[in-house]
C-alpha cells in the first residue's frame, strides 16, 4: 500500500504513521517527493483496516500499489533514483559508461585496458574475477587474485568497479574490491543471494534473465530492496529467443517500458546482447537512443586471444569511436556523456 | 554460384557466358560492381562442372554462394540495392519515413493524415484496404474503394503509397493503386503469394513473420527475387517472445545482421514492434540509430476512435516532433531526413 | 450470442428465431445438444437487444460466448465433432492414423508406401504435390501429376487422401483429388486461403503455426467455419522456441487444451514436431495418451533417397510396430485404432 | 577424452593408466560395460599426446568425447544410471513416482498428503520447506521446520524425501533430512550450488531452467558429476515459450533426446508443466508413453486452501486414479509402477 501524507506533515507525525503501520506487522519505506512524504507499506497488508489509515492524522489518502513489485515501482517513487558511484550518478543526466574486459586475465592486461577505456569517457571498468561457465571445464576466473587487480588498475585511472558477485558467501569478498556488485543473468531468480545482497553497503546492478519478463526483472530488484538496498540498477544483456544468428536478442523495448513502470536506473550491454563484435556499436547507439541511462561494453586490449567472450569485445580504437557517436545521440536526449 | 568476370570483359562475352549458364538449365542474374560484371546462377548447380565454367572466355572465378539465399545476398551483389518510388531512393543517404494509418477509414481521414504526415517529411503514405484480421468478425478493410482513397490522398499531397495485399489474384488490383505492394508478417511465407509478386512491375516490401529468422526472411525475398523482381524492401516489425508487456519484441539486432548479410534495404516498424503508442518514438530513434533505412509508423489524426491499432498510432504532432529528433540522430550516421 | 432455445421448441419457432437474428445481419449458425436447439449468431452483436431476444417464443436464454471464437468452441456446441471420412470418423471412438511420404515422388513409391500403411491400420494416406517450400531452389512438387499419382495409390489400398493446397486458386484441384485439403503451418493465417475453402465442400486440416498461441489457432478454424464449413480438423505440428536439438517443440500441451475449449477433433504431426527418426515413435505415443484423435506420420519406403524430409520418416516396419504400441495405449483410454 | 581399456585389462594395470592421466593434471573417471573398463579424462585435454596414450599397456583406444558433457554423455557410460533411493531404483525397470504439496503447510496435512500418495503406488514423497518465490512478500515455506514435518510424514509411510535446496549454505541441512537434494529451475545455472551438491552424499536432482537448452541442462548436471557425484537424476518441468494458456510449454521431446545422450534417469513434472490441474493427467500418461523414468506431480487434500500451486494440484482421488492409468502405458514400454 502507498501512504501519502499531507504536505507540510511534521516529521513527528510522519514518525508515528510508520510507527503504527510497523506495529501492524508491515515493513515500511519512506521517499520524499514533491514536498510531500510517501509510505511504502508492504507485507500482509490485507490485515490491516485502510479506510482507518487514511483518518490517521497527517495522512492524506491510501493507494493501492498495482503491481506485485512495490518500492521498485514509479508508483511509490515518482521521480528517478540516481545511484551515486565514484564520479558518475548513474540514472542522472550523464550517462554511465562502463566498460572493460569480460574476465581479468592479469596485471598488464588490466591496466592496458582501464587507461584506453578511461581516456574515451568510461567511468566504471568492469572485469570478472568470478565467472559464471556453462561448462565445469572452462576458465572460472582469477578469484580474490583478479578482484586486486581490478581495483588497482580502476584506481590508477579514477574508475569505479564493477564485478560479479556469485554466491551468498562472497558478497563480503566483493564488497571490499568492488563498488557496485552485480547479479549475473544466471542468478537473476538466485533469491538466497539476492537477499544477502540486499543487506549489503554497495550498489548492486541486476542483469536481466534469459527468459525473465520485465515483471520478474522488477521483481528480482524487489527483492533486494525489501532488505533495505534501494541502490539497484538494472542491465538488459539480450533474452534467448528463436533467432540464433546473434547470441542474444537485445530487447530493448525493455528500456522504455523500464522508465515507465520503475524509477530505478536501467542499463544495456550490448556486448552480450549481440555476441557480435560489429554488431555491438550499432546497438550501443540504439540503447542510448531508446532511452538507457548508460552502457556497460567488453573492451579487450587483445580480443583474439581473451580467455573468454573475445568474439563480441571490442578494440579500445572501436570503443573510442563509440563513445563519441555516443555523445552526440545523448544531445538529442539531453543527456551526456 | 557466383562467376565473376574479368574486369573489361566486352558484353558480348558475357552475353555467351551467361546463355551458356542458361543452357546448363541455371536461371542467370547479373549485377555490375567494382567496373566487374558479377553473375549468380541459380537452380540445379550440382549438374555443372564449375573448374571447366572457370576456363571459360571472360570468366576470372566461381564461387560457392555460401548462404541459401543467393539473389539476397551481400555476397552476389556488394554494393547496396537503391529501390527508387517517387521522391525517395529507399536504401539510399536519404531515410525513407513511411506514415499513415493502420486502416484506411474514410475520404477525410485520409486526406488529413497524409497531409499531416507530409508536412512533417514523410514521404510515402501507409494505409490498409485488405486486413488481415485474427478474428473473422473485425474489421476487414474497405477494399477497392480504400485503395482509391489513399491514392487520392497520397497523390494530394506528393506521396508515394504502400499498401498490404493478401492475396495472389489481389495482386494486379493492388498494383494499380499502390507503389509499393506490402506482404504482411503472416504471410510471409506465403510462397504463392511471393511467387506472384515477384511477377509484378512494382517494389514489394516483406515484413519480418513473427516467428521467422533472418534467413527465413531473406529466403522470402529470395522467392520475389528468383521470379524477376529485384526490388524488394524488408521491414522489421517484431518477434514474439515470451514477455507479454509489449505487443511484441522489436528485434533491432536484426537491422545490422540484414545490413552484413544483404544488399537489400531494411525499414523498422516500432508501431507493431511495440504495440504502445508511447514506446514508438524511442524505439523509432533507436531504429535509426541501429543503422535502419527508415521507418513505417501508424500515425491517426483521432486514435482513439480508431477501426484498429488505435491503441500503438501516434498523433500527428508526437509523429512531427519524432521525425525532428530522427534528423539529428540521422546525422550522426550521414544521412538524413 | 449464444441462443439457448427451450426443449420441445418446434421447428418452425426455432427458424423464426434464426430468422429474425439474420434480419438484425447476424450470421447465424445451429447445433442440436441433449435435446435442445444452440443458436450462434455471430457478427456485430452489439447492434441488438439481447434482453429482448431472451423473450422471443422459444428462446430459454441467451449467453455471450467468451471467447473469440464461437463456432469452433465448445461453448457452442458441447459434443465433439466427428468428421467422417472414407472408413473413418475422425474425433470419434476410432484413431485416425493418416500417413505416408513428406512429397509424393512417383508412381512406384506412392503404391508401395499406401500397401505398407493401409496394411498396418493408416485410413488416410498422406502425400504433398504442392510444397511450400523455404528456399525457391528446392523440390517444389509434382504437382497436378503428383496428385493423380495419390489418388490412385490410395483407391487401390481403400486409402482417403489428405494434401496440401497453398493458393486461393488451387482449392478447386485440391478438391477434384484430395478427401482433407490441408492448410500448412506457414499458411494458418493466409485469411484470403481460409476463407476459399470454407467454401469448399471437403473437410480442412488446419496445422498450427510455428508461432501461433492456441487461440489464435482455433481462429484460424472459425475463419473456415464462419464461411459455412464446419468440418475442420486441428493438426498440431510443435511451434518455435529456444530449443535447438529437436527440428521443432511438439506442444502436447495443446491436445487437452484444444479439448476443453473445443469441440473439433485435434490430429498430432510427431514427424515435424521432433524433426528426428527414432524420436516419432515416442512422441506418437505421447500424443495418444495425452488424448489426441489421431497421427499423422511421414513413412517413406526409403528415407535415405527421400526428396524431402527423409531424416524423420520412418520406415514402413518401424510405423507398424508402432501402430501395434499405439493400440495398447488407446485402450487405456477407451479408444481403437 | 575416453580411454577404452582392452577387456581383461588387470585392474592394476587400469589403476596405473588412470595414475598417469591423473599426473597429467586431468581428472578422471571410471565405469564399466560390458566387460571393459572405460576411463573418462576431464581438463585440459590439449596438454596430452593421446596417441602416445593409445599406446600404454591395457590401453585399447581413446577416443574425443564429441559433446561438451562428458560425464553425464552416454558415450561415456553407455549403460543407464540407476540412482537407488529408498525402496525405488530411479532409472530402472520401475518408474519413480514422487508426490506431494508444493509446500509443506503443517503435520495434518504432510501425513494425510503422505499417506494417499504411498497408497496409490508413490515411492517419494515430495515437499517444499525452503521456496523459490518471485515476490519477497509471497509464502516463503517453514523452512526447518518444514523439514522435520515432511522427514517424518515420509517415515510413517514409508516414502523417501526430495526437497529443494537453495543456497550452499543450505546443503547440509537439507541432506540431514531429504533423500534428494532438488535443484529448482530459477537456479539450474547456479554454479556454486552445484559445486556444493557436487560434494554431498545424496543423489541429486536438477530440474530443467525454464529457459535452458537440453545441452545446458546436461551440462548442469555435469557440474555436479565433476565434483565426485554421479547420483543426478534429470526433471522436465516446462519451458517458457510465446504460449500463456499454460503456465509452461511440458518439453516431452527433451525426453527421448536425454535418454538418447545420456545415461541419466529423466523425470518429468506435468503439474508445473501446465500449472492447471486437469491437464497434469492427461500429460503425465504422455510423458510415461515418451519414455520417462517417472514423474513428479503436486498432490494437495485440500487444493482450494493450498498456500501455493493450489490450482494445478491433484486431489489424492485424482492421482490413484491417475497412477492406475500409468500403470498400463508402463506396460507398452516393458515397465512398472
Amino acid at each position: 500500500m502507498l501512504v501519502l501524507l499531507k504536505p507540510g506533515t511534521p516529521e513527528a507525525a510522519a514518525s508515528d504513521v510508520m510507527t503504527r503501520l510497523r506495529m501492524a506487522g508491515l515493513a515500511v519505506h519512506r521517499t520524499d517527493h514533491d514536498g510531500r512524504i510517501r509510505v511504502a507499506a508492504v507485507g500482509d497488508t490485507g490485515a490491516v483496516d485502510w479506510t482507518e489509515v487514511a483518518t490517521w492524522p497527517g495522512v492524506e489518502s491510501t493507494h493501492k500499489l498495482p503491481r506485485p513489485f512495490k518500492l521498485a515501482s514509479r508508483a511509490f517513487r515518482p521521480h528517478d533514483t540516481i545511484v551515486q558511484v565514484g564520479r558518475c550518478g548513474i540514472g542522472g543526466r550523464q550517462l554511465a559508461i562502463m566498460a572493460g574486459p569480460c574476465s581479468v586475465e592479469g596485471e598488464a592486461q588490466a591496466f592496458a585496458i582501464a587507461e584506453a577505456v578511461a581516456r574515451s569517457g568510461a567511468t566504471v571498468l568492469r572485469g570478472g574475477a568470478y565467472k559464471p561457465r556453462t561448462s565445469p571445464y572452462a576458465f572460472q576466473g582469477l578469484g580474490e587474485e583478479g578482484l586486486k587487480i581490478l581495483r588497482r588498475a580502476a584506481d590508477a585511472h579514477g574508475l569505479a568497479v564493477v564485478s560479479e558477485v556469485m554466491d551468498t558467501q562472497q558478497v563480503p569478498l566483493l564488497a571490499r574490491y568492488a563498488d557496485i556488485l552485480q547479479i549475473g543473468a544466471r542468478n537473476m531468480q538466485n533469491y538466497s543471494l539476492l537477499r544477502e545482497v540486499g543487506h549489503a553497503s554497495r550498489p548492486v546492478m541486476i542483469k536481466r534473465g534469459l527468459s525473465s519478463t520485465i515483471e520478474e526483472w522488477l521483481l528480482s530488484a524487489e527483492h533486494v530492496m525489501a532488505q533495505g538496498n534501494q541502490q539497484v540498477i538494472l542491465c538488459e544483456r539480450g533474452i534467448r529467443t528463436f533467432e540464433t544468428y546473434t547470441r542474444n536478442t537485445l530487447d530493448l523495448n525493455a528500456v522504455p517500458v523500464v522508465k515507465e513502470l520503475s524509477h530505478l536506473p536501467v542499463l544495456v550491454d550490448p556486448s552480450h546482447g549481440t555476441g557480435i563484435r560489429d554488431k555491438v556499436a550499432p546497438m550501443a547507439r540504439a540503447a542510448i537512443a531508446a532511452g538507457a541511462d548508460g552502457l556497460i561494453i567488453e573492451v579487450h586490449n587483445d580480443p583474439e586471444h581473451a580467455l573468454s567472450d573475445g568474439p563480441q569485445s571490442l578494440w579500445p580504437g572501436q570503443f573510442d569511436e563509440l563513445v563519441g557517436q555516443i555523445r552526440t545521440i545523448a544531445e538529442v536526449l539531453g543527456r551526456s556523456v
